[in-house]
């Protein structure tokens, strides 16, 4: 089984290519070839010492680029390359042309193989916005109050009248804020939400942006890369007529995953988060839902974390191994 | 003040120009110049006899034609072309280009232009679909089940950025079904709506694909029309964080519609319908919301039809007129 990951070199992405590296294994066919499209080749060395994995690099708007990528081959896309939240609010057409037109482009191409593969695209809680609800129901209206939001709400939209017609055997995850992503802040406006706690824990200073009480639903790593693949594998018939799943998460507040940081981690950590609200990225934060009804998810055998000190220990415990 | 109407030499952009010229302002300032684009010049003459009236005829997808028909000057655009639901589905590239692509590029030329033009987009029942609740809510989840729908849905979205980032001033209208639509019928798959009406009262013969209790939900093209222009006059301020109303419109089985018919118009015209169900045509149709809320509208000034035996009255007299 030929597979192919964009935003293959991105942190989700490396991190999904070594499990399926390890499982050997997708839908129950052996991953024979992994192809990673990025802008840049991967950094892990060892991923790319695997001899089932190629590392293209281009830029994913160009028809080309993904034409050299998908072949009648290739049985699974997972779809992740994308501009995140602040970058699209700063950069208009750049958001719309790797948020949207890529994602169509990719569609496209599928479309032209003929063979219709399984697509997973991954959507985000900033598909929502505006008055909602304490807890987001899978029948709540979009109200996207970003152009990252509108512009994964349109690849869903896309993607879901593609798989109708056929041309693509599409699945679309909503994923939580991901939290603790190792690295560096990026920017997206949900990237205090890892560095809160990455920086503290690594002795350096953190600025938290929101107020404490601001809710946020969050998935580990771990957990996302668990649903990219248990998404990928669900057979096409259990969606029904909308082949779109909110993943579990976690919903906690600022102060409670502070709480969870000076229970794992103490108080001198802790310490090192300064509190500088920013009113751009504040008023974004604040416009996703702090929680969604996971029901359809369960249903799917789809599972989050258990609590966000636990999230907190396995970071810490990934970084140390 | 400048309008521009695309899809101006349709029906109902042609009743839209008359009814603006008639009232010779809108937004309390004087029509001076009235752009009705369209793939063909309109066919009424008396509409081009006025001065005020400029008819432009060229692909909307096309940038070059849409630069050539919106300037600094231009304060309002109706954009009503679109390939309708039947259409959209039996040709999907063709529906992509108009109703998804003609858009996005309308709205660029409108960013470019500098100056927030006011932008109606008129949008459709069809964004709706899967299970829904007997009255669709303002924050039900689109679910289009036809590449029309989604098509249209996109559309929504990218206004509602558009708008929230400055680009244009927008408002989306999403109408019900427009009956009695005078004049032929078209690839829509709700041309039965008006056809099961129309061709009776004038002496013919009409088959209606769906079953007699298929819930419609219909507006009039007068109070189209009226919508239509008090959409466009809302202050933005008031629509909040989501520029979108759904148009009332009455709620009726094919059934009543009948019902109506035979009230206003005897038992032999009735007996011109045919009921010979197609398959393709009922399930798009049974996809659509048969009412939504309009409490929202009502609350904006916006109203619907009093029943649907007057609309029938209304057509008669006009087709006599």
């Amino acid at each position: 089984m030929k597979i192919l990951i964009t935003g293959g070199a991105g942190f989700l992405g490396q991190r999904l290519a070594k499990r399926l590296l390890a499982r050997g294994t997708l839908d129950g066919q052996p991953v024979t070839e992994l192809l990673l499209l990025d802008v840049a080749r991967p950094a892990d060395a060892h991923l790319l010492a695997d001899p089932r994995v190629r590392a293209e690099t281009g830029d994913i708007a160009e028809r080309a680029v993904l034409e050299r990528c998908i072949d009648g081959e290739t049985r699974a896309i997972f779809h992740l390359a994308a501009i995140v939240s602040g970058q699209a609010e700063a950069e208009f057409d750049l958001g719309m042309r790797i948020n949207l037109d890529a994602s169509r482009t990719l569609l496209e191409v599928c479309r032209a193989s003929g063979h219709a593969p399984r697509v997973v695209f991954t959507s985000s809680v900033a598909v929502y916005g505006g008055v909602l609800p304490d807890i987001v129901q899978d029948d709540t209206a979009l109200n996207p109050q970003t152009s990252y939001g509108t512009q994964k709400a349109i690849a869903e939209l896309l993607l879901c009248d593609y798989s109708r017609r056929g041309f693509v055997d599409g699945r679309v995850l909503r994923l939580p804020t991901i939290s603790v992503r190792p690295g560096k802040p990026n920017a997206a406006a949900s990237s205090f939400a890892s560095g809160i706690i990455r920086e503290p824990l690594n002795g350096e200073r953190s600025v938290c942006p929101v107020d404490g009480d601001t809710r946020l639903w969050l998935l580990s790593p771990k957990s996302a890369v668990d649903a990219l693949i248990a998404g990928c594998e669900i057979d096409r018939a259990e969606f029904g007529m909308r082949p779109i799943i909110n993943l579990p998460g976690l919903s906690v507040s600022v102060n409670e995953m502070v709480a969870a940081l000076r229970e794992v981690a103490g108080d001198e950590v802790v310490s090192r988060i300064d509190w500088q609200r920013d009113e751009r990225i504040a008023k974004i934060v604040a416009s996703w839902p702090g929680a969604w009804d996971t029901s359809r998810a369960q249903q799917l055998g789809l599972t989050g974390d258990r609590s966000f000190a636990d999230v907190i220990r396995a970071y810490i415990e990934e970084m140390r191994g």
